[in-house]
């Protein structure tokens, strides 16, 4: 059914139909088989490894105990949804999962009717959990509401403004907590010291003989369960400590309890099930489970690229090429050596921005805040008022979470925060969830906001160097990419509002912004087989726009076009679009090209998604050559159809 | 010293160094004219009112025991900032709290030294100050940090995030709750329940005299104090609750204690002054204290337009006219009866939005969030993936802070929430914090997301009309002002993309958007008396643009202006270029007028801030009559002065 291999247990599993018509004894057997090709596909297609492994049993348990069809199954972050995607109905094609046309690593409502929001980003399944418990309240209508949220994400503000207004709910309400310890890094915060402590003790056979006295005699539904589900509780209480902050907002808790024993865990939720309260289940996993070296890395697994695995030892594969990431911990690195005055921040993604390199040798200057964007930043605001330069990595995708704190704290106060935006631009197997496409947009309006993108290394370093030097806020992006190699030769020191001429040509000039250089500079090259000689230039600034540069290039009859890793609405286009219109050149021959603003591309290779939106040096010399030869053609659709007007 | 009413104690107080010099026990009396002042001041220029009069005897306090030029002190919120001006040498120019060129609403850098960070929004103090304290404990700097949340905002998952790493912090940080069981409606949630049960008892004497008998006996400074004040607090705890869910988060938990005993304030803070580790002092305070009519109101006082004081009663005085705000509780008031899948939802702004009129009508469909903005929206995506029709009243402003949600739970689901945008464009006396100047930017990015603006009460019944037949998300903004009166007619449907023509002229057009076209249509009355005979257009929907009336309007040598109140960058007036440009159509000859993009406008009146970014009806006229006297001149200025070019 699935390639090679062959599963015995699951290849027999349709849906969460046929799940419940195995016994309980088998289940544990198919968890095996779930990790198995978790790890074949993973190991192929790169992807969300050591969370999956850990939900293995729970989610098993879950489609046993629940019908998700009717029922209400919501996946905080989303990428620990592997199980349950091999459970119903995509074993099969999971082959393809990240790929082009195949399976998301996310849940998506286009695949199955048991994804019911597209997630990937934390803390938001409980808030989304009450609106959908309040709807059915308000229509009488009865859905059991299931939300599982992992430790990383407890912390974040939202998850805790949702379980805030979680445990006011006067009906049933699952919040499972799934504590792996550990995000994408280890969990941060007071509050993982807290669920910590609840680690160290050894408690789940109390748990377990505790709970299997007693909820066999609980009865099914109703009122009444309440009472006596607080009785079960009481008693587990009275073996482990009170989780007072669950109980004091309101949820009957229970846990913590072993999140790898399916048996047991099909007992506890079908006496949770029908509680007509608000429950939170702390379940405990281990975060790789199954596969050793998983269980040893869990942060270098959490999403690793593709791997080769020999006599139990996993290796990644090498990509080939130096990626924007670690060419950005290089050169912080380099740069805080000579500046004490850098502090390096992020949000749990001290593995993804590079920065968990910069902490081994900067220990002193990092601060890993966990999955609370608007917190890192504001913490950047303090230090910055208080000398300090901090660097703020952050994906382009997350920061759209701290917009506000980004105003209030850093622009309003006109202070000197740079904000590194890795993944800025398409993301490739993460898909529309993760997409940077719209940095630009968001920070664009904010008065003072300097905003830069280098082409290559030395120009990232250069655009580093400048930041260290202003006295306001900026923002440098950089995509889920290479830098170019080799790059573009020494870099001329980054000047704000001062773009960088890469190449001459006199039949038209592309301006690039960014990552989009590159395939620019491609794009010549193959115009450049037609005899038509391109322009290249590098804007490095979207903010200011280089308006001297604009006043140059911009004539009557040469043709123009932007590039840019970004929406096309709002974003670097548009930026020298309003500075050559406010300064009165003629743009009837200017153009933008940039990603779509009237759909979300899917998850695919990077590569095929700059092709689908026509940003590739093929689409780009496509483009530009039809606009060449016949210059009133319009080289995209408008985001939304015409109506029919009515005046 | 502050027009005709004197302050014997105040008048006398030019910063905290003259407060310190006064005995203890004239401090309540202090504490009196301060209310005093505040309700002269307030009562002739509206402001936050409630809040203020319930910090008095804090914030006298704080400055009696800290110096806060060395010190760090957060405001959170700001709004409740008053007597901390009117101690700061900020009395004397107090009479022109909220005018243009007078006092700030809230803290300002730029007025005084004690003020840190300019703050409007809510939740954000405690990270902000773990910036602070860590760039300290960096530089071996020994500055004292205070950071002061109401209960309001503690329940934001900011605070929460913030309290999270507040907890984990090896040196001094002192964290004042605030709990006056208030924001600007009474605090929602589990946590908020949890504070009330602490109110039902009357323990204050009991905190106070057990307090004093431990305190005396004090060290100064050092670790060891650590270990005494776990026992003042073990002694508290013996005889209140235990704050479990602060301690756990690794706080020292001090309170509940009176916060309006000035002298037992000044005792516990010189205690704690020191410490060595993070505090949470818990502070109950009366929202309204000092003036009957407001505790008894405090929603209604919280931040009140001008009143008048007789006998004892507060009677706020008329404004003319009819706001947005109430057009909009009118027209969701009668949709709501015949259309039964509407769901109201706010983040602690049912007053501000005019959804408390709806809640009474609508109860059970009516969900104040409290201050969780991103929390309300991801409500707000759930209801509507079950069938409901949820409309989510949201400043501009506070709507930054839920950018994500509306991306990611919204947007990407293709879920029909409404967002009603109040508060959008210049707000008058609250300045610079709350300007709603950027929400077209943020949103506009948005796949399949529609933005529109109404013009006057007609046009927001049929934008919301449109807005319940769509099957897709949108957002509807307007401004903190009245709506045109008398109105333009009966309005024609709202058509998505499709714009209104407002008046015929043949020298120049005007495409104004929502609250905008007011102005425009009285500048083409000024034109017209010049003989110039302006078309205005009401643009109505930003997204999608009506891009067959820029094609009928675009013509070679026709002056065309777009208008909004919202930042020239990335606005309306943006998405009409990028269309035009798109359609390959001429603009030379098109002009855009909105918010400056370089600076952010002080307080003052909304009719001034208007004028100052020349889009008032004069400023518009006068703006649009020099391009048609002289084509070339460029409106305004680029946001940055170019600098010398390197390359």
């Amino acid at each position: 059914m699935s390639g090679t291999t062959h599963y015995p247990l699951l290849d027999t599993i349709r849906s969460p139909i046929d799940l419940r018509e195995l016994p309980v004894a088998e289940l544990p057997k198919l968890a095996l088989e779930i990790r198995q090709r978790i790890i074949e596909v993973v190991s192929r297609n790169g992807g969300h490894l050591a969370s999956n492994l850990g939900v293995a049993e729970l989610t098993i348990a879950l489609h046993y105990v629940f019908d998700f069809r009717q029922d209400r199954l919501l996946w905080d972050v989303g990428h620990q949804c592997y199980p349950h995607k091999l459970l119903t109905g995509r074993h099969a094609r999971f082959d393809q999962l990240r790929k082009a046309g195949g399976v998301s690593g996310f849940p998506a409502p286009s695949e199955s009717e048991y994804d019911l929001f597209a997630t990937g980003h934390a803390g938001t399944a409980i808030s989304t959990a009450v609106g959908l418990a309040r709807a059915d309240l308000l229509t009488n209508t009865l859905r059991r509401v299931v939300a599982l949220v992992g430790d990383a994400s407890i912390v974040n503000g939202l998850a805790f403004e949702g379980l805030n207004q979680a445990g006011l709910l006067k009906r049933q309400m699952l919040v499972i907590l799934n504590d792996n310890q550990w995000g994408i890094s280890p969990t941060q915060g007071g509050m993982a010291e807290y669920l910590a402590k609840f680690r160290v003790s050894n408690i789940y056979e109390d748990v377990k003989q505790r709970a299997k006295q007693l909820l066999p005699k609980l009865p099914v539904v109703g009122k009444s369960m309440f009472n006596v589900l607080n009785h079960v509780k009481e008693g587990i209480k009275a073996t482990v400590s009170p989780h007072q902050i669950f109980e004091q907002m309101g949820y009957i808790y229970v846990g913590p309890t072993d999140g790898h024993d399916i048996a047991h865990l099909i007992e506890l939720l079908t006496a949770l099930r029908d509680v007509d309260h608000p429950v939170l289940l702390h379940v405990h996993t281990e975060k790789g489970k199954g596969a050793s070296w998983a269980c040893a890395e869990p942060g270098k697994f959490h999403s690793p690229k593709p791997f080769t695995l020999r006599d139990g030892k996993a290796e990644i594969i090498k990509g080939q090429g130096k990626s924007w990431t670690s060419a950005f911990a290089d050169t912080l690195c380099a740069k805080a050596a000579t500046d004490r005055r850098i502090f390096a921040l992020t949000a749990g993604m001290a593995d993804g921005t590079g920065l968990s390199r910069y902490q081994k040798e900067y220990p002193d200057r990092f601060l890993d805040v966990g999955i609370a964007e608007s917190c890192t930043v504001d913490i950047a605001a303090g230090m910055a008022k208080n000398g300090l330069r901090p660097v703020c990595a952050i994906y382009s995708t997350f920061l759209q979470r701290a917009l506000d704190q980004v105003f209030q704290e850093v622009v309003l106060q006109k202070l000197p925060v740079m904000f590194c935006i890795d993944r800025a631009g398409l993301v490739g197997g993460d898909g529309a969830v993760h997409h940077g496409f719209m940095d630009l947009a968001y920070l664009r309006s904010l008065p003072g906001m300097v905003l830069m993108s280098p082409a290559d290394e030395a120009e990232l370093s250069a655009a580093m160097e400048l930041a260290l030097h202003l006295e306001q806020p900026c923002a440098i992006r950089y995509p889920r990419d290479n830098v170019p190699d080799p790059g573009y030769g020494v870099s001329p020191p980054f000047v704000t509002g001062v773009s960088r001429l890469m190449r001459e040509g006199h039949d038209a000039t592309i301006i690039a912004y960014g990552s989009a250089v590159a395939a620019v500079l491609d794009a010549a090259d193959l115009l450049q087989t037609q005899q038509l000689s391109i322009r290249v230039i590098n804007g490095r600034f979207a903010r200011p726009v280089d308006l001297d540069m604009l006043r140059e290039i911009l004539v009557p009859g040469h043709v123009t076009l932007t590039v840019e890793d970004h929406s096309r609405d709002g974003g670097f286009g548009s930026a020298v679009l309003e500075a050559a219109q406010d300064a009165q050149l003629p743009t009837n021959d200017l153009h933008r090209l940039g990603l779509p603003a009237d759909y979300f591309i899917a998850q695919g290779s990077r590569s095929g998604q700059l092709a689908e939106a026509g940003i590739d040096a093929a689409g780009i010399a496509r483009q530009l050559f039809d606009l060449l030869s016949n210059p009133t053609a319009v080289p995209r659709q408008q985001p939304f159809a015409t109506a029919p007007r009515i005046r």
